[in-house]
């Protein structure tokens, strides 16, 4: 079974409306470590009693993007050098193409199970090429998708569209979602979980509400079902100025423990 | 297809527990040009690119509701005569009233899809007749209704059935509710959208919480499957001051685009 | 048609994580009488006129839980005899193996119908065997339960397994659940409502909130399908320090007017 | 040294505009007792080391206020008999009434320090004398009070100006408020603290938020120059649906070290 | 004595930062109209018992600065003339000059007493000369202030510094603050409020937190020592999206209780 | 002028009650450089165009205390290698002993201005002698602190009284603070705010709130009449999932403004 590392990627630089998610990292790590809840996954498996699991902390990023970049593919590669499966906690969601990237290089063009309010397909936004809002134009152009999944769209404008038709990307929009639309993906598969794909009431701690998202139930049913080996995964968006009682941070924390317990069950990825 | 004009009616004069309403109008505006957001709809079409919109600002109201309800009847006639669809933003529920009394001046009795946690059907409460729990009891009795259909319903006492039985209201109430049990209404419609029949979890900043309440998802699959032109809508009683990070905002911001969308698609109602 | 007997259980010393508990019954109660909402349950009769209803305020507490067990029960064991049912305000969850104990004693074991995110089956939490996380453990032990049929549970850890197989414990895990998979259960039955089985986001105050919670439609679909006779219920955890807007008193008064309705329309239990 | 009996009075009955009042004791005995805080006072003493100290928890109420009035007064000439000095947990500020009346039978009557944004001095408030809006009138016509201090009073309307002429009240309104302004009362000293003469920025977890109240260290500064026996207190009307972070009920647990303190140094009263 | 005219100024089209401050109006008027609390201020006098007082509602307004300008100007030229003094309810900080450009009008330059965190002296800010951040510049350029007394002041920049020297304007920043040295003005005096010039944690509903503000006595004393014949006053920039419990709507009703009773106590101004 | 040199501490294993500070620095860096502020101090510096201020983000932390300790010791011996002052962002307060330590390597044993509830003195804390509650005895013990001047104080018990006594601390407690009495020092000067010094009203977002807490403008002022060169600066304890509307780290942002114009200011430390 592989060894999962867990590490934070506090950086906020890219967020197009609000600072704030660079502190996500911590205040999701300060409700998984908690007493307030256990470590027991839906699944079964515990972390720290069934599961190997490892908290490396937070990356020293920079302020400077490209410096950022670097370091988060630098980690991820020497994680998979170890056999080891990457799970880290943004930040904003600009950090998913170097951890893609990342993946791609060890593991070739991987498919990708992406859960969000909005594709993150601009070509650029407000001038910005790695935007939060970009990161998925950048992954596709640069080829490392071999198919792009996304789950809980319900913002698609016109120039989206146009680049979910340029991307050939498999959106599943929120006015037509159930768990079972979802298709079961092949390995090796990485798995993205903008928190606010989920619906505010769930997951208020985010910089962009967006009314309407999927349930916690109906995430949990779309990762249960997948059973293909899982190359690194990431949790983002959680901005901690923005929630109420913790809520969102222990969210993260519980998707961790669920993240965690299906890269154990579903085993490590052989080419 | 038809131009939608938005204006706001801040007025709480007639809340029978706690007034607050009245800052409804300007809170949705806010969210619905604050850039945490896009002006895309579910449907496709965007405000301001696909669809002919135009914000009016508030009515000028005066703590009078004679004098209101005339100021409203009168801006809702004079956008009529220009071919154009109200979209009003309460305050609470009693300016339903005058809104849809004007809209039967100018097609006669309409049909009216109601989404509300109460039926507003007290013959009046605490001695006034304009209470914000009768406006559809004084619709019925002028007979400007010819068919309303209440989706979200979960607090019906007996006096309130008994006027349901009088008027002969078609009330879906929560415990039955699935949005196929919704019917498709025809033209000309009306939709008055009370947002505390939405659940307390993704509205709180309402003066009546009252849980176990509809879904975003289920109103925008019940809006979405009516098919008739809509020739006025409102989306009543956010009350700011009981908001939470502004999700309720937010999602009226969100419910203007989706009935905008709506309308827009639904077309022109011709006798 | 058994008369029902509101009263408080202001007590939180066995809470594992923090106090706060014990200020759930004046919370809920504030909100059941504030004109805020009204008296009339979804199954149609209303509280104080088509009920017999009757609110006895807060027993007396003392700190210690052999005493406050023993006034729980004496309580309990009095209205039974005058053929009335207990519907109790926790509190933390401790309270229900002295109320269960006390139904046991006069109806024999009982058919239990338990709403809880987590099973609280532990043999002792942190070396307390009266913790709010071991009622359940206790009442077994006992002999006290029929049938426990526990739904909303998503913290199963190997202990708690362990402890399901043992005490035979019927579990439908929060992952398998719909309300269909709910068994109706046999008369004399006790419904325990912990308030954390529900999604956070419905009721954020309590103290251990695990997402991917029952929907309030979900409890009421489980509830109204009950047509045994209750001979007592309760609904505990509210921790008012937690909540947001008063939403889960406001939840919590929902919860007592239903099962007011509930074992009003089920009846008295008859050996 | 006098021994200190601390209890709660969970009752809001006769609160004018919204209930919640009787959650205030489990709230602030949370606090209390949570390992968020430490048991010294500022005066250096503290509880449970150097002061004796017993928490009774709650009085059982009925919400019938004369059997309640009653319970109270025997609770406190119990805890006299027995030569300690209660401090009673609201509760709305009606359970003052019985509080001092039954110190007035022990002690004659007594001096009073009143922290408060309002005298409490109606003759009724709307129709009901027993109003927490009223017990200071009840407490002076029944001449109960020696001298009646008000600190932190800003809402003096014309009736209560004409009470405080009436029952020669000594106000010293907020306008003109420092510590020096206060007099030091002698003995037998009964005190008053209702949380909303502080400034609600400091107590937000109150019914009636009034800007401009008293700071937390102006109350202590009052409290701290006060140096005869003390044979009674109150610390009420915290309502915890309306806190925000805990913060009132940790100011009420403060309060309740300081008072205990201030107790313990003032020493024994003695006729 | 001079009657009084409450109205509300609903637009915040000219914020820089975030919009909401249209929703103020409303929302301190519905605390004004509370029967959370009374009509009493702290300087004796009560609304509608001692002084002519009326609430005109709010104003229409339209979203276009100059033709919103001119229906501002309209109305307080009407209430002059009439012998009423203007206190308008913001809305944002922009309507200020409209308001006292009408003052002007009607009385010659008049003296300014300004109480805000920032100085509102920007030439233009992000290219807007009508922004909120800019109404003082354009009322000292347009000459309408005799003298301009800033109170609060805590964010002074080097063009904020240099507008100040070139309009001469009296700024006592809040490092040398005390009520002592503010000067009394002499009439014709105009007061402007803006809510954040008030310490956050008093008035947490406001767009631009800055903590180290006034205390809410201290602009209490500031004002009560004023006792010029007062023109005109206005409180702006309360955001409700932002506000705490209604803590900061209930400050904004309250200083209209208190502005109200200065201009009653003050009287007329005459040439 | 000395450069000073920003970075984030993100750690909170140390915290005794309850992790969350570990999210402060990035919570206080979104407050910083958002547009909702600006970059004056009240000093009259403005950071980026007056003072030589540079942002390094967060340092790589493990979890592991004694690897550290050592790397925020490299850090701040390499800044103080190049002329450059720290200023750093907790995190809980255990970070100050590492970068005291560092500080007293460079300078010698350093006086200490120390803004705080507590006096953190504690021998050991639950066993842990590297606690957030012991840092100044690990401070004190090892020579570092030539004064060590503590305000804000209003929790001394027993044992740290005791520890006063030993290490000569200079306790000034809320009971007796007026600025005035805050002694200016001599260079090296370090300063340490624990944002729980402050009154909980004007720093909620903080894991131990104690009310009776220091004012911002207090604050401002202890500081403001330091004339010493300071050689390092510390702002720690924000928990951003217990602030209200971001209000503490806007409350942190200010402070990092005001030191770093102190700094400035008070000019380069010379033996």
């Amino acid at each position: 079974m592989p060894a999962i590392r867990l590490f934070g990627l506090p950086t906020d630089i890219n967020s197009s409306f609000e600072r704030g998610a660079a502190a996500g990292p911590a205040a999701i790590r300060a409700a998984l470590f908690s007493e307030r809840g256990n470590m027991a996954s839906e699944l079964g498996a515990e972390i720290g009693t069934d599961i190997a699991f490892t908290d490396d902390g937070d990356l020293q990023l920079t302020e400077n993007t490209s410096q950022d970049d670097a370091a988060i593919r630098r980690h991820v590669v020497m994680l998979q050098e170890d056999g080891e499966v990457p799970l880290a906690l943004g930040g904003d969601h600009a950090v998913t193409f170097p951890l893609v990237e990342a993946a791609a290089t060890g593991f070739g063009p991987v498919n990708i199970l992406h859960f969000d309010a909005h594709p993150d397909l601009y070509d650029d936004f407000a001038g910005n090429p790695r935007s939060h809002a970009s990161p998925f134009a950048r992954i596709c152009e640069a080829g490392h998708a071999a198919r792009l999944v996304q789950v809980g769209i319900r913002t698609l404008n016109r120039h989206c569209r146009e680049q979910v038709a340029r991307f050939k990307v498999e959106v599943i929009p929120m006015a037509d979602f159930t768990p079972d639309r979802v298709p079961v993906l092949d390995g090796p598969l990485y798995i993205s979980i903008d928190l606010d794909g989920i619906d505010p009431s769930a997951a208020p701690g985010i910089a962009h509400p967006e009314p309407g998202g999927l349930t916690v139930r109906e995430v949990l049913a779309v990762l249960h079902k997948q059973t293909a080996p899982i190359v690194g995964a990431d949790i983002v968006e959680h901005h901690p100025g923005r929630d109420v009682g913790d809520v969102t941070a222990i969210l993260g924390a519980k998707l961790v423990r669920e993240l965690a317990a299906l890269i154990d069950r579903n085993g490590t990825y052989k080419n």
